[in-house]
């Protein structure tokens, strides 16, 4: 269900690192939004370095866009997005100043997966049950 | 006034592909959203494999984020989420349950587009006269 | 705070024409915004010919995205895009046709950045002072 969009600079994570903050992101919004992990996407945008700027000149940020359904608790949402943050400086190792995480939303019903519309929050294990029932295997 | 963005592993979709799923997701918009076709994009974000993650592990997935003016009706989006989902998948031939569709949106007088700001859904034909009059080939 | 996405087909944008709209989107957010530039995050996405439409066609528009906080006044909000659009135009030579500047929003507590979640609109002085306070450099 989710799409977490990371954008660096080319060169500035490693293919370890990439595959390891992909397994954290995953684990962290498993657990804190109630989605199986297997529906959690984390996809790398690497630019030039001629292509990122801060304060209007050439930066190293590290920037990640996470989009969720909408309708998750406030407080889940802030702990979900302290979390990945966390978790963004703990594997790269850059500094939190340099890291920036903002999480959108729209409403569950404007996103389809499997065929199917996602369920909005709190009614994912009647969805799932009724995926597994259609046969559908939307892993 | 949309922007519809698919994001896939490179060498996912052949160039011939790409033509034909931009100008399905164009069609479909035009006749469900009230947009001339002129005003609708799409672009494909194509990554390396080391890129693109679902479950935490390197994956194959189709992820198309279309951007909308707030304010179309309820039904109109869920048609529009499931008409785009369904032609990713004839298009491509990527399995539904490896398809994600998420549509956003955002208020029309937030966004501009041939240097006015964009009408609110239901406006559309006053908007397209008024810059017919001022001259303004806003294609 | 803010990232702004810029995207293009390749080699529509020299090194020169980036970092000077880098600058200015800066300069343009920074202002009406309140927000230190040293903030404001600008990237290019530089895409193939074959990978950006406009009508079901192969095109040259320039696409920009921009995430802000929710909350900012409706007036300002629309002024932001506006003055975008335009030094879009300006500092391009892209005509104004083919430019279409959208601005996203979600709230300030979904974003985080140096550590801390971001402030409402109209709080951003005292989440500055408290940087400083706890000595983070949030540059």
């Amino acid at each position: 269900m989710p799409v977490y969009t990371c954008t660096t600079v080319q060169s500035t994570l490693s293919a370890g690192v990439k595959a390891q903050l992909a397994a954290e992101v995953t684990r962290i919004h498993s657990m804190i939004n109630h989605v199986p992990s297997t529906y959690v996407n984390v996809v790398f945008c690497e630019l030039p370095q001629d292509a990122v700027f801060t304060d209007g000149q050439p930066a190293q940020p590290l920037l990640i866009n996470g989009w969720v359904r909408t309708g998750h608790p406030e407080a889940q949402s802030s702990q979900l997005v302290a979390e990945v943050a966390s978790a963004a400086s703990r594997v790269t190792g850059i500094p939190a100043k340099r890291v920036l995480v903002v999480i959108q939303n729209s409403p569950a019903h404007l996103a389809i997966e499997g065929g199917r519309a996602l369920p909005d929050p709190g009614e994912e294990e009647a969805w799932l049950r009724e995926g597994a029932a259609e046969g559908s295997e939307v892993s």
